[in-house]
């Protein structure tokens, strides 16, 4: 099941590469690029910062597979009909979600310290989006003021998958599905509330 | 002969790092620093992404040294002298090219599956670029409308030597001249008679 | 003495991170990200260059803890308090000077040629910095044309590191300690009477 739900991950992050693409002149090539940075960026930073090299998706094609089909599927869809702009965000909030806490679980498994894994958890899960804001030219979601809780989300999520898996460690599964659970509804929450963090205001100098 | 050819794309590289700074008000050392970016971008992911560890210029300094060398005489050149376009694109096409195929061939070397070797292949020709851009806050050029072919040429290009190195392994040499043959008739081609891909134009939203 | 240096260095990196965020109205948690970039970038780029992975601050949570702490600090201090500008810039030097040799060091430490070993060290002190102003929009400090020596203070207190420590490589403190006195003493100073590099202003085209 985690396997499904990666693959799903993978397929809403090559979506929202290829709206984010929207209104900027790029052509199907370069759509294909920003669609498998988002998914892979996530994973691929972590898996080399680990030093699980080779990263993850020269492993299994399947996902280069998917995440090219997704692309180039949405982008003759989107010009075509308009996107519901609800199902995207669910469907970004939960590769978030399902990222993250699978980042964290692969640091434990690598030993990693809880707070290394928390971390770890956080760059699986907003790399990809920060490569693919940082490639065209927009402010990355993480320091948007209007951005909610994100890298917040994950961190929470993160953190109580990490507790749950040194305190209760034999049922993995369980574990896996409240962290995720926790990011996602903390996520589509501070988008629905329009809950924020304070923002950094400091003196003038 | 390849080794030579690796030289000369790097040389090309720097140099299109160095006219890169044009108009930035860039320093003599900033310079450098990207004519080094540009050169050594895209083997330096690839080596990365694929694991083989350390990195390929460190394994070498006659890379460095050329880089370097290029760069400082670029700067100085280009203060007095105008610099042939039509030389450069030739010079910035080739290393697109041969980047592409060498890094196709390192992924099918190390037993990747063939769209995975692609891939590698694509991501070394172009991210040297893409970090140069970044850097000088320019648009990548992979996502620029007037781009032409560019990481479509890699693909192309890419993709027969794959093909053929599947089918034909025999004969190595024959099979990256091809490759790159490809991707540099498609890159100058696409130029020259100004062929470009759809856009990404989705309905409003 | 070396490890509270470097402990030092990272709290002064996270500072400057945090700093950055500036009136971009970011939230405490993009903050938090900015100030682990900038303090862990240039040591992760190291290591992951070099191989030797995992990266540092996956083996050693202090580092973390450290960065957050001080990140976290810096965010409710600077809402209320001027930041002495000195104070930073030193902190900076600092860092940049301590991470450049270190990097240096350990590159010499796996074997690498001489001329690899000094742009390891130049890498290692400027990377975190040049992440952080990519992630904020802004233009790269080692790109800047009023940035004076900031690199190229790097690679010279690496390049004398680097002929000390193969000349006499018995005293290796005294060899780190000139390094560093190098490189801060150069920064400080170029900062202070306005030194700058010719820059690269081409012929028009």
């Amino acid at each position: 099941m985690l396997h499904i739900l990666e693959h799903l991950s993978v397929a809403g992050c090559a979506i929202s590469g290829v709206l984010a693409a929207r209104g900027k002149q790029i052509d199907l090539f370069g759509v294909i690029v920003l669609a498998l940075v988002t998914a892979f960026g996530g994973g691929t930073v972590r898996d080399i910062t680990l030093g699980d090299l080779p990263v993850f998706w020269t492993r299994d094609p399947a996902f280069l597979l998917n995440a090219v089909v997704v692309a180039i599927a949405t982008f003759y869809i989107a010009r075509r009909r308009h996107f519901p702009l609800t199902a995207l965000l669910v469907a970004d909030a939960l590769a978030l979600a399902l990222f993250a806490v699978i980042g964290a679980q692969k640091a434990l498994a690598m030993q990693m310290a809880p707070s290394v894994a928390i971390t770890m958890g956080i760059i699986t899960g907003v790399a990809g989006g920060i490569i693919r804001d940082l490639l065209t030219g927009d402010i990355p979601v993480v320091f948007r003021k209007e951005t909610h809780f994100y890298a917040t989300a994950a961190f929470c999520g993160c953190a109580v998958y990490v507790l749950l898996a040194s305190f209760c460690p034999t049922d993995s599964q369980r574990n896996v599905v409240t962290g995720v659970a926790i990011t996602l509804l903390l996520r589509l929450a501070s988008i629905r509330w329009k809950v924020t963090l304070p923002v950094f205001e400091p003196v003038e100098t």
